[in-house]
């Protein structure tokens, strides 16, 4: 047998092992081909991809090396005798197949194939596959199977409540955090919101990174049920939680290949809504040419295929379309967001008005589940509860409930200024590319760094003025943003169009 | 800038590179949701998968590890100085998810995404995404622009003679060493046939690894010419000529996914023919219910876009479909097969008659490429040359030309036998399984480990008669092997049907 050592390198989410080339009990070259092996331990059993190493540094001709995810996942310590032998392949992959030939696969094929996959099972070259094969197609019975098998893998939470509603976005708009304004407005009118949000991954902020900068977030769910439990509604980072454990090993391999398809998107959102016990959703989906969704066509048929799916699952859900030309708000990044959150629950003059609106919009459409309430009353009641600091109270215990935050963090104190090159209105603005710049700039890893937005499409702007600022805590930060803002700022100013205005 | 550091990981054909989390340069974390960088020394630039390191031991806080292929293809010395950035996407992607989308790719699409690939562009799940959409389906328009591309990928051998012949085999059938036959009578003949041929990869030997036991087969470009020029013919390792790099990179991925389409197949084989500049080639499709191809149907399939691609590309091919029920001679492992093709090249009285008639077939139909042979007359021509001693007298010579090697690898000395459980008649044999026990038992890794069989289809046997011996070099493959042909021996003995034959 071959003793485990610890490799301190990780291979998220896969399972790496390394065994030397030498090894006195194995033929490293006889799994070379395939690379992937079954490990065994006395009492675990788990696939991993083989590496095969040439120093004996690493790993000794005795010892089979655990990258960081395999020993976490065999549960055993260092030195303990393990075995190896070429993997079997899951027999859920004979569906695969049989789906990359053509075929539509099954619910308990669907949920074979979920379940190994949950389980780190699959390579990460086998999820590619699946991907790609239910990319080609997708019938909307494989998409029900898909989000039932998902919400199965992870926690199944449930609530001792008739409503449990939530709000959801599909992503791509920065500055978007209505969840944030939203959830204390739900809380004072008193249904249940146990939100989950996520990090950011791609973008320069998730609901969770800008939540951090007020609060403690990453709770466990006893810690989540106890805050809902006295304050009805929490704001916590999903990924302690482990909602849909599936979920997040298919993005993994969905981000680098840059499929984001229809199915796999209702999939993954609703599996968490229902794994989350949310019984009502209002799921709010931007659509302009920088967003996820660039068309009303678009737009329509992944709300039908989102209906349908809920609808067979007995979730109450309704989808709004919102403008996603341009960024919600002022702030892009956590510090300059929570800023602009904290300014709408305080009714203060300065805070961005579409925030404020898009916040009220959509929870309305969260209080109208209520049925205590008169159809459409939900948009009125929620303006009376944020007009009246209601909100702004149930935000405060809700940060208490969750842990307060050590207070003030500021933006980055680098900043500088990119302003219009010349006269006019702004006409428009690329979602994905001041994103880019506020990542560059820090985003989310240093709280205070971002955007911070000065115009908004439609404003009038003379040349010098500035369009927006970039804020960074570090100097290297701060000079590849500039960089990137000077190459392509991401706000496009139209002279034609300005000079009538600007005059006026 | 990071100093390089060589990390002796193998992570064949992909590149991979170690950054510390702690590094003083990047974030590591920045890179961690796409995996993919660019690293540039001052000359070269490769993309790379990351691996983020927690061991100062592997790399510090101010290297850059870079894994055996990495370092390899950066080719700068430890210490130099390298950058790091996102990766940005092969352009090509582009295509691959149009194709995803489920439109046809364009020849110079192809020919980009096959570039890309030969140069370890693609990351596996890329190279994944583009197999299994392809999977999906390919036109006949695409397999022939892949076939041309993947030709242009790597060496293009050009010969001064109006006819190159060669002789291929799909594979799949243990014991199938028809070429080592062919090639000599072929070289006797006056023909010109470089023959490259691959190495065992999941099979118990490749017919570079059965030449090896009598020569030295790793040649390069320039010693293959040497021996082409003054003996007609050589039987070399292709894996040294490096014919069609794409084709290497695909096979890394198809083998583990077990993707093995008509088109890909086509693609392989047509490429590298072309790329050794062959003008004629005998094609051997074995059909059986173990073989590759399982039905005449699948067969004419194949056969009829073997020869559209080759029409095409100016190549005139000849397909011939053998008997794939059954391996053919009686070894199955290099130096069992070695003996086999060696003593039809005696025309010694036990040689297996199966193996000298099927490569006197196939011998046949490369000779009638002959325009000097009158229709029909390569069949005997090429016994004539087997019988009268000249293709074992071409054999030697060519031997001598590539290097002989040292005499006298034997088989293996652990030795059991495999006993017929009952009187009757060898009904059927399971080529892959049988193919496993022999791999299982130490080939071609050990030359002289494998099986030996005693009966084949048809023949009658008495219950505790030999059906095969297994051969290996090590106890723990022995005991290996001889558990998994306990479990399923690969030889169905009937007993009805014996019966009545056995008495008579």
């Amino acid at each position: 047998m071959l003793k485990v050592k610890k490799v301190a390198i990780d291979t998220d989410p896969e399972n790496t092992v390394f065994l030397s080339r030498q090894c006195a009990l194995y033929r490293a070259e006889e799994f070379r081909a395939l690379k992937r092996v079954e490990v065994s331990s006395d009492s675990q059993r788990i696939l991993a991809t083989l590496q095969i190493v040439d120093d004996p540094e690493i790993v000794g001709t005795d010892e089979l090396g655990l990258g960081q995810q395999a020993f976490r996942r065999l549960k055993v310590a260092e030195g303990s005798p393990v075995k190896i032998a070429q993997a079997t392949r899951p027999r859920s992959l004979d569906a695969v197949r049989r789906k990359i030939g053509g075929e539509v696969m099954t619910p308990a094929e669907i949920e074979e194939i979920i379940a190994d996959i949950s389980v780190h099972r699959y390579s990460p070259m086998e999820i590619a596959a699946f991907l790609v094969a239910s990319a080609g197609f997708t019938t909307t019975e494989e998409t029900l199977a898909t989000t039932r098998a998902m919400a199965k893998t992870g926690a199944e939470l449930k609530w001792d409540a008739p409503i449990v509603v939530d709000k959801h976005c599909i992503g791509g708009i920065p500055g978007n955090r209505t969840s944030m304004i939203v959830a204390p407005i739900v809380a004072a009118h008193g249904l249940l919101m146990p939100k989950t949000s996520s990090r950011a991954i791609t973008s320069p902020s998730g609901t969770a990174d800008t939540m951090e900068v007020l609060a403690k977030v990453s709770l466990s769910i006893e810690e989540m049920r106890r805050v809902v439990e006295k304050e009805n509604v929490c704001l916590v980072w999903g990924g302690h939680v482990n909602l849909s454990p599936a979920d997040d090993v298919l993005i993994s391999v969905e981000r680098p290949l840059a499929i984001d398809t229809r199915e796999q998107m209702v999939a993954s959102i609703l599996s968490k809504k229902l794994a989350a016990g949310s019984t009502h959703v209002v799921i709010d989906i931007p659509v302009g040419p920088t967003a996820k969704v660039r068309s009303q066509s678009d737009a329509v048929r992944l709300r039908k295929l989102m209906e349908y799916v809920a609808d067979e699952l007995g979730l109450v859900i309704d989808v709004v379309f919102t403008d996603g030309a341009q960024p919600v708000g002022r702030g892009i990044g956590p510090v300059l967001e929570a800023r602009d959150v904290m300014a709408v629950l305080h009714n203060a003059p300065e805070a961005p008005a579409d925030l404020r609106a898009r916040a009220l919009l959509l929870a309305g459409r969260v209080l109208d589940f209520d049925p205590a309430l008169r159809g459409g009353a939900g948009r009125a009641c929620a303006q009376e509860i944020l007009d009246s600091g209601k909100a702004l109270a149930a935000m405060e215990r809700i940060i208490d409930a969750q842990g307060r935050a050590a207070p003030a963090s500021s933006p980055g104190g680098l900043t500088a200024d990119v302003v219009a090159p010349k006269n006019g209105h702004v006409t428009a603005m690329d979602c994905f590319r001041l994103a880019r710049i506020a990542r560059r700039a820090g985003a989310p890893m240093d709280k205070g760094a971002g955007i911070d937005l000065f115009r908004k499409i439609g404003d009038p702007v003379k040349k010098g003025e500035t369009l927006y600022r970039i804020h960074s805590c570090f100097s290297s930060d701060f000079e590849f943003a500039k960089a990137m803002a000077d190459e392509d700022a991401g706000v496009t100013v139209d002279a034609t169009h300005a000079a009538g205005s600007v005059e006026a």
